[in-house]
Parts: C-alpha cells; sequence; structure tokens
C-alpha cells in the first residue's frame, strides 16, 4: 500500500493537471458512469462533528475508492482544522487497499480544480480583475486554479475580518512565484478588499468560498462578460449569491443536478419560493464538456458555475495522483503482509 | 497517523485480549449503543467483485471508524486471498484519521475470539475432544481461539480436501508452541478426519468454519452437553447445521437479531420453511453478558452460537489494539502535515 501526503503530491501534481482530472470528472459524471452510494454520515453528538463515508467507482476507468470527511466544528477552537479527509483507493481487480491519501489535501485541490475547469471553458480569454471572496482552507488553491487559468491584473481578496484578509494577501503574494503555473501569470497583484461590494465592480471573473448565508455581494454591480464560480455553498442554508445576480446570468452550469437540488442554497432557496423551476440552469458542466450543451457565445454573456462538490472529483483525482506517483516511484509503501 | 501491520499486532495483542474486546463488542450491541448504518456495497460487475463499506460508532466508548472490506472470488485463481480489509480509526474529539489497521487480520481475530467467547461462557469447563470444520483463511483462529479457551486432549480438523486437511494439522501443530495461550493448553493432538460423521460423536466442542450450503454433520450423532460455534455461514443460502442440529438444542445464542434474519442461513431456512419462529433462539450473546438471558444450567444441555459477524467486533477490537500501541509506542507513524 502506498501513501501519499500533501508533501508527495506536491512534487508532481500540479493545479493544471487536477484541472484535468477534473473535467474527466465531471464529464464521467454526466456520463452517469459514476457509481456513488448516498454517502453515510455518523453523527458524534458531544462535540455535533460528523464523519462522512463516500465510496465511489468508475468501473470502466478502473476506478475504485471511498474518501472520509469529517467536519468537527469545535476544532477550531482547539486551532486545529474543522474539515479533515483521507481517500482510501482500492484495486478494482483485487479489491485490495492499494493507496492512503491526504484527501483534505486533495479536496483543497479538486475544489480549486472546478473553479479552474469552469474558468477554463466559461470565461473570457482576456481578463483584467479577479475577486476571490474567502480566506479559509480552501482559498489558497481557488486562487491558484485563478492564476493557473487565467492572467490577471490584479485579484481582490474580500473576507469577513480585514485583518485576515491582508495576512491572506500577503502570504499568496509569498507563494505565488513558487506555483507551478505559466511564468507570465505570476505578474498579478493580489490586494485585500474590504467591501465586497468595490471589489466585484470591474471584475472579469469571481470566485466564492465562504459558507455565507447570504448573498456576498448585490448582483445589480456585476459587468457584461463577468464570470462567477461559487464552490463555497453546501447545503440549503448557505447562499453566496443574490437573487439578482441568479437571475441575470445569461448561462448557469451546475455540477450535478441532484446534488444542487439537495445542497445549493442559493438555487433552491429560489426554487422553493417559485421564483424558477428546477431546470432553470443551462446544463451540467459535465454535458458541457461532451458537448451537449452550448457554452458562452459571446463576451457580454454572464456566466455562473456552482459547484457543491461530487465524489467523482476525489475519485479521479485520486487515482491520477496514485498513478502518476507510481510512476514516479513516489510516496511511502506499507507492507501489510 | 498510526499504521498496525498483522506483525505490530502480534506483538502485543492476544487471542485472550480479543476475547475480552469481543465480549465487550457483544455487550455494546446488545445494549443498542452502537451506531452501524447500513454498509454501503459497490460492485465491480467484471470480476464480480464486492467492495463493503462498514461504518461504526460507540459515542460513549470514544470508538469511530470502518472497516473497507472487499470479496472478490477471483482472486483464488491468481493466488490472492478472496477477502481483504482494511479499518481506518477516528478520533471521536476531532474527526481526525487516527490509525489505519490491517483488517484482514483483525477480522480473523475477531471472528477466532467470537468462538472463544462462546465457549468461554457457554462450553463445559473439562472437555476432551474439539471439532473444527474447515481449512480455509478463518480456521487458524479459530482453532487458537478453542485452545485459549479450553484444555483438550484433540482437536480433530475435518475439510473438503483431505491432502489440505492434512497440511493444516501438521502447520498447526507446529504454530501451537508458538501461541500466546496457558502452556498445558498447548499439549493438544491435532488430527485430521476425513468424515465430519465420525469426528463429531465424541466430541465435547464443534467449530464450524465453512462456507458450506448444507448441514456439515448429522445432528443426531451429538452427544449430550456438547457446544458448538458456527461462524461460517453468513447468507441465507449458506448452512453449516442440519435441522436436527438446531432442533436438537437446548440453548441457541446469536450476536445479533437483525443480522441473524438477513444472514443465518441455518435458521432463516428454517424460519421461511414455518418449522421455527423468528423468535426461537435463547437470546443474543450480549444479552447473555449482560445477565438478561440465562446461559448452561447443566452439565448435558446442548448449545448453540451462531455468529455472521457485527460491525462492533471490528470497531471494539481495532480501538483496543490502537490505544494498546500507542501506550506500548508500537506501529509506524505517517506525518500528513
Amino acid at each position: 500500500m502506498l501513501i501519499l501526503t500533501r508533501k508527495d503530491i506536491d512534487q508532481f501534481y500540479t493545479m493544471e493537471d487536477c484541472i484535468e482530472s477534473v473535467m474527466e470528472a465531471f464529464a464521467l459524471s454526466s456520463s452517469k458512469k459514476v457509481k456513488a452510494p448516498v454517502r453515510t454520515k455518523l453523527t458524534v453528538e458531544h462535540v455535533q462533528g460528523n464523519a462522512l463515508f463516500m465510496p465511489g467507482l468508475v468501473e470502466e476507468k478502473g476506478y475504485l475508492g471511498a474518501k472520509i470527511v469529517s467536519v468537527f466544528p469545535q476544532n477550531s477552537s482547539k486551532g486545529k482544522p474543522v474539515v479533515n479527509a483521507t481517500i482510501v483507493m482500492l484495486d478494482v481487480e483485487t479489491g485490495e487497499v492499494k493507496a492512503l491519501i491526504d484527501g483534505t489535501y486533495v479536496t483543497k485541490m479538486r475544489t480549486g480544480a472546478a473553479t479552474g475547469a469552469s474558468i477554463k471553458l466559461l470565461a473570457r480569454e482576456n481578463v483584467k480583475i479577479g475577486v476571490l471572496f474567502g480566506t479559509g482552507g480552501q482559498s489558497e488553491k481557488q486562487l491558484e486554479a485563478m492564476i493557473a487559468t487565467r492572467h490577471f491584473e490584479e485579484i481582490r481578496v474580500v473576507g469577513r475580518n480585514f485583518e485576515k484578509t491582508l495576512d491572506f494577501c500577503e502570504k499568496m503574494s509569498l507563494l505565488i512565484p513558487e506555483m507551478k503555473v505559466k511564468e507570465d501569470h505570476k505578474n498579478v497583484e493580489i490586494t485585500a478588499y474590504k467591501d465586497g461590494n468595490d471589489a466585484v465592480a470591474e471584475a472579469d471573473i469571481i470566485v466564492l468560498a465562504t459558507t455565507s448565508t447570504k448573498g456576498l455581494f448585490d448582483g445589480n454591480l456585476l459587468k457584461n462578460g463577468v464570470h462567477i464560480s461559487g464552490v463555497g455553498s453546501y447545503t440549503k442554508e448557505m447562499c453566496e449569491m443574490d437573487k439578482t445576480t441568479v437571475l441575470t446570468a445569461d448561462k448557469v452550469y451546475i455540477d450535478d443536478r441532484d446534488s444542487m437540488l439537495e445542497e445549493a442554497g442559493e438555487f433552491t432557496q429560489l426554487i422553493d419560493q417559485g421564483i424558477i423551476s428546477e431546470d432553470f440552469y443551462t446544463g451540467e458542466i459535465g454535458d458541457l464538456i461532451l458537448g451537449k450543451v452550448p457554452g458562452r457565445e459571446n463576451e457580454d454573456e454572464i456566466t455562473i458555475f456552482k459547484s457543491v462538490g461530487i465524489s467523482a472529483q476525489d475519485l479521479v483525482s485520486a487515482e491520477n495522483i496514485y498513478r502518476k506517483a507510481i510512476e514516479l516511484g513516489i510516496g511511502q509503501v506499507i507492507d501489510f503482509d
């Protein structure tokens, strides 16, 4: 069995690689080639923590594994991450466990890559201003996905706490030179903004990575041609885009219809109010990749991609990481025999 | 995160320890203190393999984890084990993965320990002849559990293939001196029998560890006072005890009512035929441990324990292994940070 930590993965698996994995995952998901049973949840009452077990299989590709994710809110008061994940991969021919992979890191990568895929597929080619909402655990890889896919002059970061936002911007400015992205893309200014509305008015691309329960900016301020990627909200109570944003968009893409109807608050709240129907969206992003639904058709359209995250992203990313690690001889081998 | 292999576990965790864990598990299960959601199954069609994901939680004891088991029948033609298992344990306070344990080995130990627990609880103290049916993956630990709990003069082994049975007996005779059991218990003769009926007629304890679909011996041959532990069958099609054996027994114990009604063919077939009711049994073994149902009441009673295996056995054994390994500083630590 091979153990792969964040440091192992970082040696060879780039954001660009992960975007490819995630695009494959979205296409497989929309082709109904992913078996992903309902996830099992165990609640630890005394700390209000949830442990989730999410197995998945893509038989024709040889992908078989499970992600174990825990969300323990009280961890933050202990100085520990609230979300922890581990991915276990099995050999599809023998059922043997073949790899244990740092799922927390893969989750950040593949969530960044969802944004990256949507930018590649839906954003205009020439952009100047990006905006990133959120400075939490997912934000670093969201920023990397933005930089990996477009050359921005400026990326504005908006957080709830301005001190923390300044710290995040400083940390990112130091990290960017080390990122495995195109050299000219690294020439970008990372700036902290206090007010979301100030930040978005000139934005070409907006990325939402928060657990907000109300829209992060006024949709009336959006300029034509903007692309929005929302990856933060994942319950019916959460909502990162206001009604105007959703209704103004020319095209809306989602990761998975069933998951969207269960977990994407910005849409389900409007569906429940009868403002939009369950079929309001343009298509699943996988169907866009497969050429079954149209993408952006001109420079003026406003496009939205909303992802709640699907297990295929973990499965495909983890398998691709595993295969490349084997090829390169990276990681620690544990012998159980 | 701590990695624990079979060799690590063997350094400190004895069959006697595992019997204690399993008795705790049965008692917790019968007290309804175990949260074990329905296991999730993924079938890999082209090799007819099943991967099963079995999470479990005992909050008040701090046990949280999951066993991943795969059953890939075509492995045998590849010279690999058909059943493989891995156990992942989580910290119940933070949700972090704290250990990865060789689940194949723990499964063998805890299945042996189920037999061991039933012998401790239900068999007569003074015994001479034991019989073990089956020479497969589970049999070594079944034999160890017999030797750990009673002093036999002879244990007769019955397999489908006599050559293989002879090999098994020879291998076991060599292993017994190394077993961590009472010294005087090691003074036992292991003999190969061709015919199950010849073997059982004088037996004081009979252990069944096969996947047979019909009774392994004629129940009319049983002598008074015999204890039978059946741990092999685990589907409605499988059946290790004939009708006479089930109907002759004075007391019948099971591991878990719901599991028995789904998976114990020797009983469900008789229930389906209207020969016995769903309430035919004396009690769950956990309720026997808790003093809620009676045990053996004299030297003449015939007792049966039938176990299909419950996830609490894995959970409690794995946690006890983990805690002792931490205490002793055994195992390999992997740093994911």
